[in-house]
């Protein structure tokens, strides 16, 4: 191991002690986990939570729960807080559903917003449940997807002009890491008098996305990533409180009535963000993503981005030291990087299982992508500089080929 | 007390003892809940499991659990689980979601199987959501709802013949708790070639559904009610095994496709009841609903059916002797009735609130509900004439007219 990337980590670890939060995670020993892009580590916090809304909440409080613990506020409660942490200010985020069905929504509902409009843009490379989801939000609408690299959005969003609808893009490449350029592409998206809709699911928790400054219209994100809510906690739904009113979405729910409990024929919907929200919310998954934005207190995401970017941007230096002649698949511009990095490898299947079997847990993206997602609050240079002699190993030593290393699970 | 109906509740409960399932729930001192028809009470096994998840699933084998925990397969697990309570065989019932969601699914989902049919019947005074949801799938698949009592369905059934696409009826009436024939308006749904959705949200553990005997083709129902799944437990959708290859629903997500981890650009839906799945689920809530139907274990639905008919039947020999004059909403027939047993009163708000102050919870509905509903395995007979007693003693003594049972919560 080298000396001076030894010494280096200790300086950068130093110099980022206020945004080292790795105190309130349960992390199981000798597992440098770099997959909290997927799943989110477990916050010390969660245990108590969940175990205070099922033994007392439930048990013992039961239906009188809805208002003593305020369950039928959880999802606007728990929507400001997630709000906070990606620039959108009280009131304009609802944590609800899954990001399918929250895009799904979003799609469906830009078209109330800007009738007579139609042409959405999405990403030929985008994870594919926003391209499932945008096709039969485009079908349900009569609306026309254009498949179109977010690199390209703003030329095609000229083209189009004023049947330009929607531009709705990840603001991370799943694959990639890539970040894109959320300010220039909403920009745009208003010249051209349409709107703009960014899946935060690989950035909400990482980056500074700054919803409000940009002027974002629609946004949408899971709640079990970076996020760290707990496997398959409930995503999110932004709509700008300027499109509120206006904003229609055909999953009307009663949940989103503006007078829920008249138990009223016909749908109103409610004021505000609450119009997003369909049924009634699973509290348990809720509640513990609620107790999980608590390791999030007291930090600012600008200092949070300023840590992501020291550790991949250190990681990639690990590499081009100790892995030379590695593929890296991720921008190694900081301002087009998120907060993950990504190797290409003809094996990448074996290298992730082969990192696994060292407690170095990355997971494989179809077809030759080894993803390492660096959630930032809770690992250190130490850590990336560990996983970094890892890969060396694995990939110099040609450990891959191992046999055991071969053999597919359901879900990788 | 009446001595008489003491001794009669000894009877009842002692010829019923093989379905009391009161040791696999935690239920507070001092209450009789009758309100698991709107959140069931804890079953026992759910603190460990929850914790389990948390613990170890997610904190320690974190992203590995999708595999070693089959986090992926739990939908159609659990929803097989569901399934063996309302006699659907397995492979029919996903848990995922909400009602609403899923409704949502159903009805645009059962104009994919009939095309050309355009017409679409359900119940003026079923539960909002299923009201709202209703149109807006009406509206968003080009089908016409008509509003028709469950009462003359089949009339209106056989009148727009060849135009008939489908009845959604609610099993059991939220409000009064009446039984619907379901039997009766699924054979006259197919005899006009249409097809028939029960929301079962009412009836799920508490009746023998029948779901295959009587060929029905969807189903939705929520996981919180009598199956005791927690607050917001995931919902279920059932599609019978002959109608799946074309079942065709908008929110096509990446669970519900064929090959999830190719991660391919194109939609291809899953084969089987999957396809209806949407995004990731909530897994807290959907394990704690998984370890709460454990509660059912080995006990027959018909079994259950009989000691619930045996539970309402015995309130309302109660009230006739304790209670005489108060108006019943629910019907007196065992054959129409659901697990609950409704009354109409004035002041029903404050009774409800009385009847809370002394331990009864019940809840109230919209304009002049006392909604009692009995969760067949963890009542007795005994709760139930105390029960009585009680609301004999509120409604006899005036008590409801005490100033500190006006105010109204939010949710009631």
């Amino acid at each position: 191991m080298s000396s001076a990337l030894t010494a280096r980590a200790r300086t950068l670890d130093a110099a980022s002690e206020t945004t080292d939060r790795r105190a309130c995670f349960d992390l199981p020993p000798g597992v440098i986990y770099l997959d909290g892009n997927s799943l989110g580590a477990l916050p010390v916090g969660v245990r108590e939570a969940v175990l205070d809304v099922v033994d007392r909440q439930w048990g013992h409080d039961m239906i009188a729960s809805w208002n003593t613990a305020d369950w039928w506020g959880a999802p606007t409660r728990v929507g400001d807080r997630i709000g906070a942490l990606i620039g959108s200010a009280a009131g304009q985020v609802v944590c609800t559903d899954s990001t399918s069905i929250n895009l799904f929504k979003a799609i469906v509902g830009a078209a109330s917003l800007r009738p007579g409009r139609r042409v959405v843009l999405t990403d030929p490379d985008s994870f594919p449940t926003d391209l499932y989801i945008a096709e039969s939000a485009c079908r349900t609408a009569g609306l026309t997807l254009e498949l179109v690299s977010p690199s390209e959005a703003v030329d095609r969003i000229e083209q189009r002009a004023g049947e330009f609808l929607l531009a709705a893009y990840s603001s991370v490449d799943y694959r990639t890491g890539e970040l894109w350029d959320l300010p220039r592409i909403t920009r745009a998206a208003h010249g051209a008098g349409g709107l703009a809709c960014w899946d935060l699911c690989h950035s909400a928790g990482v980056l500074d996305v700054g919803l409000d400054l940009h002027e974002v219209d629609l946004a949408v994100g899971c709640g079990y990533k970076y996020l760290n809510g707990g496997p398959g906690a409930p995503a999110f739904l932004h709509v700008a409180t300027r499109h509120q009113d206006r904003f229609g979405q055909p999953l009307q729910g009663w949940n989103g009535h503006a007078f829920p409990f008249a138990m009223a024929t016909d749908y109103v919907p409610a004021q505000g963000i609450s119009r997003a929200r369909v049924g009634t919310p699973p509290l348990i998954s809720m509640l513990a993503l609620e107790a999980a934005l608590t390791a999030y207190d007291g930090l600012s995401l600008t200092d949070v981005r300023q840590r992501s970017v020291s550790l991949t941007g250190f990681f990639l230096e690990c590499l081009d030291a100790l892995v030379p002649g590695v593929e890296v698949a991720t921008p190694r511009e900081a301002a087009r990087r998120g907060s993950q990095v990504s190797l290409r490898h003809p094996r990448a299947y074996a290298v992730v299982q082969a990192l696994i079997g060292r407690g170095v847990i990355g997971d494989f993206r179809e077809p030759d992508i080894v993803r390492l997602g660096f959630a930032p609050i809770y690992l250190t240079h130490a850590d990336v500089l560990s996983a970094a002699n890892h890969v060396a190993e694995v990939i110099g030593d040609r450990e891959y080929e191992r046999p055991e290393f071969g053999r597919r699970g359901l879900v990788t």
